[in-house]
């Protein structure tokens, strides 16, 4: 089932589980597609920014996107095939397209500036991969230091009948999905899905501003779903409710280059993964830091019973 | 009273106000000083970025610092004088110490990249404005690109004497906070003030990891004056409930570049300044965006009453 | 005699002469107007980067603007007003106007990243120093990190009926000037001269694309104004024979940061400036560099004797 | 044979020739090889930034390497391993040496900020390689944005016995190879072979300075190879004099992004390779700057015959 400019919900955005040598850990991917299934994720991405993607030979990227796809058959899996070079990144699309893979993710490479570069590369780009795959275009100026303005996002969606997805993270961002949902109203810009990433920090307000959903990498993806389904229902102080109670862990998880760090450190908690271990160059989580993390799901756990990993823990014996 | 490493507690950043055709308002200055000495700031610091320092002609950053030093004559002013060239940071420098002022704070030039360029800048800088002026350090790479490690952050330290404090916003930025203090426990670094800004996303466990107190520009000052105590008096959990209730907005208004419009939106609802006009090139805070705020404040009341302007408005009549 | 679109020849860029301890030294303004004035300049561009503007106070900006303007009276004297703030912008360009400038240059904030955050600043600051003011647009990617696209040039010049010139330094920019040119042709965009910058280090080719002439600092400005007018006779061996006589100087002065240092001390050499020093933060030139510019001068002689600055120091006894 | 710290001379860098369609040129490589080997090189860089790496695929890039090092079996072949992640790069420096290079080259990736960063970059990339693989330092900030002091280069080179060379390609860089040889002077460096890129554009300086000789991608490496000779020879007159007549060509190819396109359609006009096509995204040369090249060409043919490229068609037939 091939993604659309319908696709809505929430889309976890999946770490690469590494042993603590480097090596990729099978069963754990197993695990990390179970427990998306499970909690009632609707679809994952895998190989971007927080996958590491950029670490992986071709053939090891290509391996894991096949066991993600094979294994999360009930979710739409996306993989993220940015490359430097468009013959790996059709090489790529290509593969995870007839592993069956549901659409690819492109983000610009950061070397962009102009408008006209930008709206050129993602028409090669998408001209590259062949335009019956459907992508999503990642928009995450903080970490890639490409800005895109609504106009030029319009453009490149116009351009590309392929192009059926947005990965909204610009910061500040809120008046974006305003301004891209207004084009829709007058007629210049064809149906496009919204999913808002940037470690959910505003995903609140996103869903308010017109947001189909989530994309993001947050520890807790059942939270994303139920902010999700309650902005959706209208019940706009219970979402709040529940989203704020998660905040100050959203937050600490937000921080750029240490959040991957303390992402695996609670996934691996929850005995999703085997180990928090990054591949070079990686960063690391300190034991004041763990701690600290710690103190924060025991916070989050007075709202939200889910948080409580001790409990968890104790029950699965 | 000049600025010494022994420092602390919580130091406003103030916001220049201006009328909506762009005139400096000076009847605002004095409110400002007013307010952020009656909520109980320690000090303030004037002419930094979110003071919009660089659209300021020197006669008016000069009247401004003069104002803010005679109105708040309780309070220690530090006054912001990064200037593109050493002539005008001296300057400044020398007409706000002249005028009363405790210190003046000092940001790199985006154009520095290695460790012996920022060093040198802060040699030559200190130099300039002599070394009977106590400065703060400000090391906030998020806008301004310059990275400084722990250790380049200790070699300008050693470098000039005159240098009492760090404003921290590095993001991430507690294992800094960490490591500096590591290195005074073991010798390699002189005492030091470390106020912490970055509005304030991480001053929970700033605090936590050694910080001196907090400098930034949340509407609520009252709020980090109370957190700071907190956290100083070992009541981590009620720092933190505190915190964490004022989150949400504080993360609201941490928004890269929209966030001075959210902050003057606010002192102007809480009646401290008059007109929440920018001088251009500035940024503007759309209805959708007011009724976001105004939904925040509306949360937050229900546990810091100092939130409910309404009822705030209502009382002062 | 304010500048128009119909602006051409050669306008030298000056650099600022200070003394050893960083005073700006009037004597040699002086000495340089009279010495652009003599070798046959159409006009002098003042205050821009190479003349270390940003490291000026506000009152001496003005004071050097006045003195070259009065001195200058032949030429047609543009000054830099590029300023972080919109109040200092139009206070400069004011000042200067008043004292005779024939217009102002303004350069983009190295901030400004989409085509519509270009498009809006200049139209602000054209709005702010009022239309009254003939401008011209620098466009110098390498230094300040904007690019602007032919297309955004076009809307800036469209936006502003008092924008006449442009400062073209893209490197490369060769097929920028002829894609300009063509927008001319076909009625889109309006007349507008473009002078060249970027050290000379294309003029050659730059005036056979359509260039009006150069505007640059190199030491020698009598070889610009000889090649622009030969390559406007159509005498383009002899233009490219004397600018190839040149170009092993003009390359050596056109390294970042370092050329400043170059330019200055030829000029000290040809008695036209009493010292070479910058302010500070400057660079400065190694013995080993002088010895490798006196050679290069050496080897220009033989073919300009303009270069010979032994023999003309000999001629002056 | 492996290279080593003594190795100078000149090492070419080579393009990756394409057919139009962007398939990889088997033939032209090999008629590459012959042609470097010919003319006298003593190396040649393979899988460079000027050879269009990024854009391969492992295995297309694998394949050219082994071509190279198979053809050019007279000269020592290095081969680019940059790579966003250790994975890559190990990978392919490991088939390269494998298949006989005689070394890698590693440029770091422009995230890069701090010294700490840089150096621990490179720490981790000669152990990710293994420490029995010689490999060379490139340093092109200009393209690549990372700033390495001559104190930085220093502590990579000694952090790592298999640093062997350096690509020197900063500019202005002829200080950086003074310090770097006074640093050998004074002990603290160990030998380190210097070879400079940057297109060729100071190497007539940078020789005297203390290079041990070129490596860059000028279309006539004859050239490279004769200033070298005779500059190490003494003749210093001589050297800058075949420098010089190359100089306005040299400048002409050393335009960012746009040189590429020159050097290939010089080489396709010198027969070396079949076509002039480079994979998208590339850069293409219009009709007048063609013209343009053809009119240096013509220009540097009156002191250098070899570059009258009709007259040696005409011989060849």
């Amino acid at each position: 089932m091939k993604l659309t400019p319908a696709a809505a919900g929430t889309f976890a955005i999946a770490p690469t589980p590494f042993f603590d040598d480097g090596r990729i850990d099978d069963a754990s991917i197993d695990r990390l597609s179970d427990f998306y299934t499970e909690v009632g994720c609707d679809g994952v991405t895998v190989l971007g920014i927080l996958g590491e993607a950029p670490k992986l030979e071709a053939a090891e990227a290509e391996a894991i996107a096949r066991r993600f796809v094979k294994r999360a058959e009930k979710l739409q899996v996306i993989v993220g095939v940015s490359a430097p070079g468009f013959a790996a990144m059709r090489s790529l699309a290509r593969a995870a397209m007839d592993a069956g893979a549901a659409g690819v993710m492109i983000a610009p490479p950061p070397s962009l500036r102009t408008d006209d570069q930008i709206t050129g590369y993602f028409r090669q780009a998408a001209e590259a991969i062949g335009d019956d795959i459907p992508w999503v275009l990642q928009d995450y100026p903080l970490t890639i230091g490409v800005q895109m303005t609504p106009s030029v996002i319009r453009r490149i969606v116009m351009d590309s009948i392929s192009c059926v997805m947005l990965k909204h993270e610009d910061w500040p961002g809120l008046e974006k999905i305003s301004t891209l949902r207004g084009f829709q109203k007058d007629g210049s810009l064809r149906p496009l899905s919204i999913l808002t990433g940037n470690g959910a920090l505003f995903l609140d307000f996103e869903m308010e501003r017109g947001a189909d959903g989530a994309m993001t990498g947050y520890a807790f993806p059942e939270m994303l779903i139920d902010v999700v389904k309650l902005s959706q229902g209208g019940q706009r102080d219970a979402a709040h409710d529940l989203f704020d109670a998660h905040l100050p862990l959203i937050r600490y998880e937000q921080q750029p280059g240490a959040g991957l760090a303390v992402r695996k450190y609670i996934l691996q908690k929850r005995g999703v993964i085997a180990s928090s271990a990054q591949r070079k160059p990686g960063s690391a989580i300190s034991a004041t830091a763990k701690a600290e993390v710690d103190y924060l799901l025991s916070r989050v756990a007075r709202v939200d019973p889910r948080a409580n990993l001790r409990a968890q823990a104790a029950a699965a014996e």
